[in-house]
């Protein structure tokens, strides 16, 4: 089976369990004469899938009034992925979201790492500084390196550790997370595991 | 007395009372003949500043082995306000600051209300909302506007709360964080009180 999730600046692969990652400026839809499902948040490149038909758009079976309409689908399909826990997806906004049951519980989006680091670099140069992912979260910082990871990162670990577990993490930032939070899964496949479930349920191959 | 706070884009004063303020483009500090104490974190200003013989550099009151470094001046008035509680400073930055028994427990920097909406809109158009204030922040959220709102304030308040009490907000997004911050005692004007604190200790006039 051959799994495609598109964004607005990479595609990632998944063809029978080899994964990589190609820039959406090298991705020509029309070169593939394989069945291919894919999901899509890109809405430049939409269309051409549409009409493409060896291109199986996933979000036909998605249940959407168990999520909410302008939830990204990339989203919904880490959700889709497990039954029960939090699901944290560091990229370029971290998503964090609960699942009860099967049933989505509501999240909430944080800013990216990269996104975060250029807002306090805007704010002041004094502030252009990087991240310590050495600091102890713990405790009230006293230099500015660790005051802007604190600020940014120990309300936001905190709160993620109070939503239930298992936690799951992964996106781009998934090894950072996990560092931080203990007894986190990371699965950087989570949201093509949620395809191949949706897939499988909806009995599309 | 005269207290006069000279930031990057605006400097504040306190004339007998009488708060007032400014933009940095509009500020001469030589056409005063007055005693004026002062703080300033502009680095553009502070070398004409310090050739005028009527402006008072409060910042040689302050004994600095009490915080750190690069701690901005205005943050150390804040602080220097109070002996015992939480001080959050939101402005372009919210400062997010400790102290026990009149000496510094140490800080954090997340940033401002402003700011963490810009990086939003900047990562994605789908997330160039403004903040739902109204929003339960106790609850996961089920549409954008509440995704990023819960996704910023959510975690940062509850780690405020954590911090102890009293909890002192100042800056000019004092009143939003007071309204999520029950019993928080509003002070728009805590960075001149520790002015004044430290003017009286030092004996300056």
């Amino acid at each position: 089976m051959i799994l495609c999730d598109i964004g607005n600046t990479t595609v990632d692969w998944d063809c029978e369990g080899e994964y990589s990652k190609q820039s959406i400026e090298d991705f020509n839809p029309a070169e593939y004469v394989e069945t291919i499902y894919y999901i899509c948040v890109n809405a430049k490149i939409l269309p051409l899938l549409r009409s493409l038909e060896n291109w199986i758009d996933i979000s036909i079976c998605v249940d959407f009034k168990k999520y909410y309409p302008s939830m990204g689908i990339d989203r919904i399909m880490a959700c889709e992925a497990i039954d029960e826990g939090v699901v944290v997806d560091a990229g370029s906004a971290i998503t964090v979201d609960v699942m009860h049951d099967g049933c989505y519980a509501g999240g909430f989006i944080a800013l990216g790492l990269r996104s975060a680091q250029e807002a306090y670099a805007k704010l002041s140069p004094a502030l252009a500084e990087s991240f310590n992912f050495e600091v102890d979260l713990t405790i009230m910082a006293k230099n500015t390196p660790d005051a802007i990871t604190v600020g940014f990162l120990a309300p936001l670990i905190e709160k993620i550790k109070c939503l239930g577990t298992p936690i799951y993490v992964t996106g781009g930032d998934s090894k950072v997370f996990s560092s931080l939070l203990s007894d986190a899964i990371v699965d950087d496949h989570l949201v093509f595991k949620g395809m191949k479930k949706l897939i499988e349920k909806g009995q599309l191959c």
